[in-house]
């Protein structure tokens, strides 16, 4: 690819990211963004977004998927969103937003697909037990309501 | 104050912000910082730091004081401030950050006095009834002990 095609793959992507932090928005999260990759930041570990909703913290590492071909994403990347869910007390999702338009789906790191080399991939099989923005609703709703039922 | 000064207490509060997560990181907690004020993802409520430690979550808007004289918030960014931690269900804190470089106090929301105006400020009274770094690693290490107990 170009410097052009990548530039314009970039702002695509960018302009998904925004508008998936305004869906979850809507949805009654209150949401953080990273800083772009490559920033000076990046030097800590730094999610693309971090989606709260009382008290449940979905951590979000975002990625584009053509639907031809897998996704495949580096241990180390996995390691450090696990690494920061973990502190928060989150839970590790990937964020995977279709070139075609057609939304997102979010797969938990515990379904990711090892590969031989030691990373990870998102094929058919793992997008198939993935979750749609409504199920990210319901999964914060749900830890909600089982605090109160726990301190009451 | 001309362009060259602002300029360096623009960055200064920006090394002392990066001290600051890193502070925490090391008290375990996970960060995310927010963009630069004025940049464009400020359209939407954004505070300058969450951090996040096993479920505890600390919504920071960070403020310098240069100890002579009181800092005054605008009524919105408070309402901003508590709007983000009211939908995380996190708890919103005034970061006071010394130009002399004395460290951190972390300022309750509730404990804000309000002006005449509608606004908002911190003087030394309410430094007063401040948190400590140590305190917000005590809350966090609290909730997560509560938690363990109600749900065992």
């Amino acid at each position: 690819l170009g410097k052009s095609a990548k530039s314009r793959i970039r702002r695509l992507g960018f302009q998904r990211e925004r508008a998936l932090v305004q869906s979850l928005w809507k949805l009654g999260f209150a949401c953080v963004r990273g800083p772009a990759s490559g920033s000076k930041t990046r030097r800590v570990i730094y999610p693309d977004i971090v989606a709260m909703k009382e008290g449940t913290i979905l951590v979000i590492e975002v990625k584009t998927s053509d639907r031809r071909k897998p996704i495949y994403i580096e241990r180390r990347q996995v390691e450090r969103l696990k690494e920061f869910a973990r502190r928060a007390g989150g839970i590790p999702l990937i964020g995977v937003s279709f070139a075609d338009g057609t939304g997102w789906k979010f797969v938990r790191v515990e379904d990711l697909v090892k590969t031989r080399g030691g990373n990870y991939k998102v094929d058919d099989e793992v997008l198939a037990k993935s979750l749609s923005l409504r199920d990210l609703a319901r999964i914060a709703d749900k830890s909600h309501k089982l605090d109160e039922y726990l301190s009451s």
